[in-house]
């Protein structure tokens, strides 16, 4: 949905227990607070409780602080997490690149045309090969080659870039290295993967060419929050296209890369607009 | 979702204003109404909100009368219409077919194997073909002739069997009748049509040859809600699928079944689990 | 695409070779047969050819024996192994089921409406449930109980009704029982199974409970031929349904029900009108 | 399909009449070229055959002109229309926009990496708004203003542009002026055109507007070659995308240029891969 300019989104999430919408929209009603879109749901499975929630303020001052401050009291009582996120607020972002630059390619577009309440402080890659790309979007780019030896170094580097610029939230736009433990905790539930293929059992080297040995007739992409098992981070989007016998290995990569293009563009949007809540080892998405 | 023995459904909409999300939301928790699932949108165009929500009573004895009588009151604050169904109900149903059964079977098998709340209480043609298979699901059929002469007595025998049979739905599963205004308004918002194109340009005649003739590569669906302008009721569902050069004008027609069979079950679905809002011209859907 | 009365279909594979087209064309040519659609691909990783035809013959009298034996010479020289369909064949076929009727009443409707040229000439089942369904239809049901113990005599049970019924074509739509491999071995090439889910990771008991642990978004379905091994012959169609974290394991079972059917009829449609070529572990299909 | 370095591709057409498929296949054989992938149909409503062909010749020496001059003689007795590309061959284009960017960007970058065998000689528009962005890309800009006065002048320019770069396909990426009939005819059957909705009711200014306040539950866009008649040349590809009721006007418009870029690439990329036919008001399209 388009917002207007004055919409701020409060996201929480709380063991379940009667009266957690209550203790969301009373708070918002006697702040003078009009709610324009609401949704909520409890897990009962792991008696866990989500809400989302837009509302535009009707008085004319609005005090975030105070908010916050004042409503903290209450969520306190339910155990209840929450988040306020500002109108328009964009949230900080690093960009972690290889040599494939398909989907930066695809971000940057929906960066520079407003498309994506990101903003992009910053392009990281173990290779030199997307300077210009970023240098034509206007974007820092830091150049950290790795090797076994250096991988805690060059860790150290992207960590220090990922700190200075008050990164929120971090892209691996086809990283294609494998995070240290230390840094996938570092970055836990804010840092957001592509993974090459919907199919687990083709994990490994080649996967689209296990796959065409295979003759499927699907090919898919996962775009998931990193953990420590990689590749198997819990789940934000998935998205598949077909293939058919005329596709040969080859064609599936590229089949591949457009689909990796697009679960990872909307996941990054889904976050960004906190449409996504993290608990456990699975994700609760409010679309719109 | 799936729902637990105990999950009533309360739905509900108003003019735009302060509150309204809270006057549902502390009654049920005051009521001792957990909420296990819950959508709100303020259409801001139009000045009007919606609320679906899913609970479940903590009390042994909940008492669906005295919930709504007291509700009653406070929604009247707000000028809110609101309808609380019970866990478990199914909407009564008649079904009006002519001779084609593709989107009759297709409701009688999900149906039958109870994938759709709802009970079918009688199926009405003015076609004798399909009496059999309404006789193998144990349904009564009604068959009543219809001329240009005898369209008010018929109509009215296709009343007084709604009527009769108390249903709250009626499916239109490709009647292709053109019912009076004065039925079209007594069934206003109750009565869901299934349209064989997506595409308003193609009205009138064999639209399929008309979009053979134009080339198109996809075919498509709306189910929509009947209104005195035939075939331009509110919009509940739209489904396309995609057809080549190869597919003749019969083809066309055969791929236009089956996507009116999966649009017409899926716009019964959100009708029947009251997902969908109706207001002016326009639908509001909560999809789960 | 829908066919003339006069339509014949002629498919045919071959190692890759100068002229395998020119083999085929050029014989239809000189018999008077006029090529209304045709398809050819060539595998180069495979060095394999293969080639589907649909023709109408413009001499009054065909004579498709003679047609057979004048073309197998030529074909001879290409080590080519072709068929020749008659217009409107309809393939016999045995189906396989268990106690879950969703496949099986699907690929009923179709059968009964025309869509699908089979005969279905037996149903056959290790439990009594689907044969009031096999009644209405007014095709014969086979009873035949199975235990590890009785599995032999079962299965020559089956194998015998396959026979007597001179079935082509046997589908297993959710037959739930593991074929031995002798049985599979007598089948290749003319059974397809549909497989719950299209994830290989989630093999094994309660693959849907399995998915909804990891959060999937997707859940999907794939149709097969098979082979020794369970669950993993060559491909024919693979299909996928959104899902999401309001959706329980029973709602994923539900979902992955409705796209079952979907992905089977598809793939047995494809085998029927003899666009779907095997070869090695792979397929090649034509679609139209 | 990925292509080998010499695969060849030879397209035709020509009224039906026995031997249509044969007078093609049996050329290239006795001229060593092996057909790696063919498709054939024959409109039998429109009485005309159609045909697509890619090979090998298996000769070290290929001499397309002596191929063309030989095959022109057999083709003729057919009536029959020919083309033939060379392999790698990458046609000339130039692209036309007005101040929209979203369809140039996503063709600018297919273009850069290599997806589409194209080569963007020129960029024409009648504002100078993406004049940065064909810099970065290092194709020229011409920037024609246009007024309903100087219209003749405008177009003359915009020929002399399309006609001095050798352009052999336009592509009309949102250039939202109206082309004079002349223009339409000079580039009959060789501009493509991206048109903002499927839905031909809603012509005519705001359309997503239009749509907006019907309710729609889909968007859509169709990419066709132009013709007189605005918006309705024949069809090449179409595409949609779902919308809700929290879709107001503006994200209707922002996911009909989702959708434009898609309809319009898929459209470009199968015109310059030769499979599309053009024959009256309809397209055959041979997708692979």
């Amino acid at each position: 949905m388009s917002h207007l300019a004055d919409t701020w989104t409060l996201t929480a999430q709380c063991p379940s227990r009667l009266g957690t919408v209550d203790v969301v929209t009373r708070f918002l009603k006697e702040n003078g607070c009009y709610i324009t879109e609401q949704q909520s749901f409890d897990d009962r499975l792991a008696d866990r409780f989500f809400i989302r929630t837009e509302f535009t303020p009707q008085l004319t001052a609005f005090d975030a602080e105070a908010f916050e401050a004042a409503f903290a009291d209450r969520a306190g009582e339910f155990e209840m997490v929450f988040e306020l996120a500002a109108p328009g607020a964009r949230i900080p972002v690093v960009i972690m690149v290889s040599r494939a630059d398909h989907c930066l390619n695809d971000l940057l577009y929906r960066y520079r045309t407003g498309q994506l309440p990101i903003e992009i402080r910053a392009i990281v890659s173990n290779h030199p090969d997307l300077a210009n790309l970023a240098e034509w979007h206007g974007i820092p780019y830091y150049h950290f080659p790795i090797t076994p030896e250096t991988k805690p170094e060059q860790e150290a580097q992207v960590a220090k870039v990922i700190e200075e610029t008050g990164a929120e939230l971090v892209i691996l736009a086809r990283y294609m290295q494998v995070l240290s433990s230390r840094m996938c905790e570092q970055l836990s539930g804010r840092a957001i993967n592509i993974h090459h293929s919907l199919l687990p059992g083709f994990k490994g080297a080649k996967p689209y060419h296990q796959a065409y040995e295979k003759g499927v007739k699907l090919v898919g992409a996962t775009a998931h929050y990193i953990n420590d098992d990689l590749d198997e981070g819990p789940i934000i989007t998935q998205a598949v296209e077909s293939v058919s016998h005329a596709d040969y290995p080859e064609d599936l990569v590229a089949k591949g890369r457009d689909i990796e293009c697009l679960a990872l563009a909307r996941a990054v949007a889904l976050h960004v607009e906190r449409r996504v809540f993290l608990h456990a080892r699975r994700t609760v998405i409010f679309e719109r």
